[in-house]
């Protein structure tokens, strides 16, 4: 139990989206650290198989046989503990650093941001895997990290929200595919202008969309990138002399699709692309890596986003798209993020929110392939708009299950850890419930004795009355005088109980 | 007063649009059923001019003379009663039977619902009209109800919503308009696999709608409907080797309108063209068969679909559209469903609501011609845009008079229905404001009373102190005494009339 | 200080936006007239550098020396309050003037409230500028303003707000603007028929929109104008052959920048253009008049249109747009409104909001880019849509610093009133902090007062002690004693303090 102080002092602020109740969601404390420390990491250790409550208990009594391994066990959670998850005690470290160390910590939570990971290390291999696609791309999207970073600052937006990266993240974005979608090539120093000026208007798009969106508990996910990256293509457009677009139209004739001329290597290649093209990189290595940062902070958001990108790919076959979008991932992003944001991210993940998540990513895929055919009419990409709206709308959705819970913003932080809070929420819940059954079936057992007594009483009443012969006192009385006996016996009873 | 029973018992729930408030609203008792059920059935007899509480009072003692035919009427009225309006006594029937029964009870009120109808027979009646335009387009929009209203139960979505088709008629309507779009001509079986899953996407979309919109007290319309068949439409598009769409292409050039070619005869036909429309089907005959089916439910509907499809027409002329698309409907079914929607359904029906239905019944035929010249830029039709915008602009108006009266969404029946619950609100209101003022004027008379009293009184104490030449008590004390009299009296004879 | 009684009777409802809220703010009496009515005045006075709480003080007893130039100043600020800000006492004496002569006052000031300026003199100006410019869309632009209000009066919509021109500002654009964009040349009165059927509409479209709005306390801007003139526009088309538009199409290829031939002079002119744009109008002159109507009710709303149309000019060259675009001033009137709304209008004009009213500016004139290059391929205008977009968007930015203080609805004035506003909320504060504070020392002072008194107490216990040598007591005992003694004098002191 040695990381139990390490993990137990995780601020609730530190990975939400919610940034009007980030203060007050800090300023509850989230019980002892002790109890809520090991529950949240036992997602990460599945195969652990003992009820935590139990463990709890015999922690301090173990028996001396089986202690090496399950201390090396626990040195390995340890371990796993200071890189995994959203790494808070590095962020807890981190806050009595300088300044500018703790920007550059902000900077890659940013990065990782994107992906919903709150995790410095992923961001870290996240820039590492653009570098490897093209530096020109990288620089720009760590501009636009630094600028949007900055921006929130200046514009006093919430500390907590800034370090875990939530202004960050729509800054890589809009500056990576500024860079992306400019068809004056690598190098072109002028871009970098309005790069600055877009990434810096992210935290006011940011947190205008939040205004609105927290009515319904929703965050803004990348509709400011969205809004901002679409703002900027369109202002400028293709015949733009300073700062010209990729030239994107509409289809206008039917593709030549041919079943036998299908590269199944290239499908299969496609999901890590598809995950890569997040970030707007077709190449398969760089989704890779990204497939590993994910799998360092989440299991659940790493097999999610696998998921996601193999139900774009089928959705593209089955919506007869043409191969060679498939194959460079276009139809894999959007469902790769709808995935990961509905299972497990925003609800707690049970069976139902499974199978909830695969439906929106095949839905995304289906809407992914709507927008970006309206958006080509604009000389525009999809961007992420049909993962926004799909997700948004699965999350709108209200039903009656309770299977199916939607976690309050303030409480999101990552999959593991929100099952973790999802299962003490339940538990808390039965055990309210039982001790309601419980109390119950205690007053119906005290209950019942209570009129064996008293029909033992009665009948010894009743011989009384048969011995003195004395028939003066109404039936109605005497029963009146039993129930006030047994009243007065009941009330002594429970009291002698309570006490 | 025999057909009270039956009609007392309906359930609010049973057509209301909210799904939220359902159960809130199905808890309040809408009062004792005697009262309620016979102001609900006075608009279908319009002619019976008796006030309805004199009717009541009379009912139990009716002079011998005039029983035959008024038990003749009554009788016909217990008659119309099970199978106009919502059909509540079947509804309640249903209830106990086998769930594929229950379910079909919810396909065709899902049917009948597109035009805000929940009765099953109208239903019943309308895809009568569907199969006489086309079998293929029947089947779909029967698949397309079946999906949804499946869909919807999976999903765990209220009983009673479900039971009053409010989950189905986004289902027919998208099974529906995609057989009538698709290009790929009747009995195209693989058409059903997106069907079927655009359909069961309704419940998903109506539900994260409704979300939003209750936030406003108003109802989704068929939003879920324009969201998704756009959806599936844009997704696909004309050039495409599995679904292709028909091609749909924006006007640009001057269309040659000669007004001595205008053929009047088929203007008139436009008109149950236009209602057809709403269902995307261009057959007279089905229109017309729309229209009984809306008069068995509701004859306010009725006239009000029948007055819009006319405002479409005109402004159709109005705004030189060429003569082959008023003919066609086009211009009609908007301003039907806008019109019904405002012109008693969710709002009280008054003349100024009246005059208000038609405002908005030209409005929508203007959006209409908007909408459908933006849409077709993109290849989409205008599928039921103008109605839904137009509608919930008029819903979100709000104004100064009362004679302007939106219903809560959790009371919203059918027009007839709406109109008894808004004249009662209104007769309470009266004998609320006649009560306050006859206690005033109560009062007033008394305070008269008094103050003549306390002047004789006091005019015999004077009297009696000149007698006695006592004139030891000073004035002020004097006076004292009287008002103490005086409300003493007050208060015995206000306690005395209370008794 | 004459000027003060007919300022302070300016009633709170003028000139609010916020229709909902209008009843409620305007029984909320502002204080006493006697010290708002001065506090109000101040910043159009700002090189009267004495404390208004000090001149109200002085003023009864002024020096007989300093006389006649400060009674010449306050009888020159007096004629200047009569026709500047709002125009309060006009506005006062109109209400009980005939019904037509009312109409006009509101006829003007909604002709003025396009620019957020709530004067019929200012209107009266534009009015003159926009003869000046044409004499057909002046009577368009009157005959919408008219429509407009007219229909408010219809629709019951609060007075309050009508009398400030709430409901005229939208009438008189889409008057104008359908006319600037009619291409059935002027003069053609076919077109006054949808000219009153939309201006009529603006009201319904206004009180729609503020429902939505109004939950987040934002204004309708020139929605409800933008939604209407694209609907008439693109719903007749440049193919219509009633009421035909001019043909706008999107750009397909590189335009032609020689930076050799930008002419200084016409970009000069380019700002008072870009002013007069607001209206649609291209004569400089007119714009310049349009200055001059803005200076007159408001000296900070006139330099923020300066600054706005100055920011969109620049914005245009750095964007490549065509200097023909930038000359027409199509680049400055977005940002002219934006930069006005932003700067002291709804918000309390500091230094950070003046620099958030010209980063809004440029936004604007980025967003306006890319709306009009959307909107051309539905062969529409930009119309106000990016103001609109943008300002909303700066409107719902919420921040930590208290230097950026969003002004509630029910309190928007004009800029120097809403700034008199927030100084007397911030003064107040102040007030309360220091008074806090003073309670806090206080408090303090007496405590460290008890202490000494305490320990000289002791001091003399502890010499009576000792003398005595009577050591029976513990020490223990010995010092409740005195705490109890300490805390009896402290609560008589403090009594007596308060006493």
């Amino acid at each position: 139990m040695h990381l139990v102080p390490i993990l137990g002092h995780m601020p609730g602020s530190h990975c939400t989206k919610d940034i009007q109740k980030n203060i007050t969601s800090a300023a509850q404390p989230t019980s002892s650290p002790a109890t809520t420390g090991f529950t949240e990491l036992q997602p990460l250790m599945a195969h652990l198989d003992l009820p935590s409550e139990h463990m709890e208990a015999n922690d301090p009594v173990q028996p001396a046989g089986a202690t090496t391994l399950q201390r090396a066990w626990a040195r390995f959670l340890k371990g796993v503990s200071y890189f995994s998850g959203d790494m808070a005690a590095f962020g807890k470290w981190m806050e009595k650093q300088f300044i500018l160390l703790q920007l550059l910590d902000w900077v890659l939570r940013g990065a990782a941001q994107v992906m919903f990971v709150n995790n410095p290390l992923s961001g870290l291999i996240i820039f590492a895997g653009l570098i490897l696609q093209n530096y020109w791309w990288a620089l720009n999207g760590f501009v636009g990290t630094l600028s949007a970073t900055i921006s929130a600052l200046i514009l006093q937006q919430n500390r907590g929200a800034i370090a875990a990266g939530l202004y960050g993240y729509n800054g890589i974005l809009v500056g990576l595919l500024m860079a992306v979608f400019s068809s004056a090539g690598d190098w072109y120093w002028w871009l970098l202008l309005p790069n600055i000026f877009m990434s810096m208007m992210c935290p006011v798009v940011s947190s205008a969309l939040a205004s609105i969106n927290s009515r319904w508990d929703l965050p803004v996910f990348t509709l400011p990138f969205n809004i901002l990256v679409c703002l900027h293509m369109v202002a400028t457009g293709h015949y733009n002399p300073y700062f010209p677009q990729v030239l994107i139209q509409p289809r206008s004739q039917m593709p030549n699709i041919t079943w036998a001329e299908v590269n199944v290597a290239k499908l299969f290649k496609s999901i890590p692309v598809g995950i890569g093209q997040v970030y707007g990189c077709d190449n398969p290595w760089t989704g890779g890596i990204f497939i590993i940062s994910l799998f360092i902070s989440s299991p659940i958001t790493c097999v999610h986003a696998v998921l996601g990108s193999a139900a774009g790919m089928v959705s593209g076959l089955a919506l007869a798209a043409p191969f060679g979008d498939i194959y460079f991932g276009l139809w894999g992003y959007n469902s790769v993020l709808a995935c990961i944001a509905i299972g497990g991210m925003f609800y707690a993940l049970t069976w139902q929110v499974h199978l909830l998540a695969i439906t929106c990513a095949f839905f995304c895929a289906y809407l992914s392939s709507a927008i970006s055919n309206i958006m080509s009419r604009f000389g525009l990409p999809a961007c992420t708009w049909p993962f926004c709206l799909s997700a948004l709308t699965f999350l709108l959705l209200t039903t009656g299950t309770n299977r199916i819970f939607k976690l309050p913003l303030a409480k999101v932080t990552y999959p593991e850890k929100n099952l973790g809070f999802f299962w003490k929420l339940k538990k808390q819940e039965k055990k309210e419930k039982r001790k309601a059954i419980e109390d119950q079936v205690t007053l119906n057992d005290k209950l019942q004795l209570r009129i064996e007594l008293e029909r033992m009483e009665e009948g010894r009443v009743a011989s009384e009355i048969s011995d003195s012969k004395n028939d003066s006192a109404p039936p109605a009385e005497h029963q009146d005088t039993a129930e006030e006996v047994r009243n007065n016996d009941l009330t002594e009873v429970t009291f002698a109980d309570y006490v």
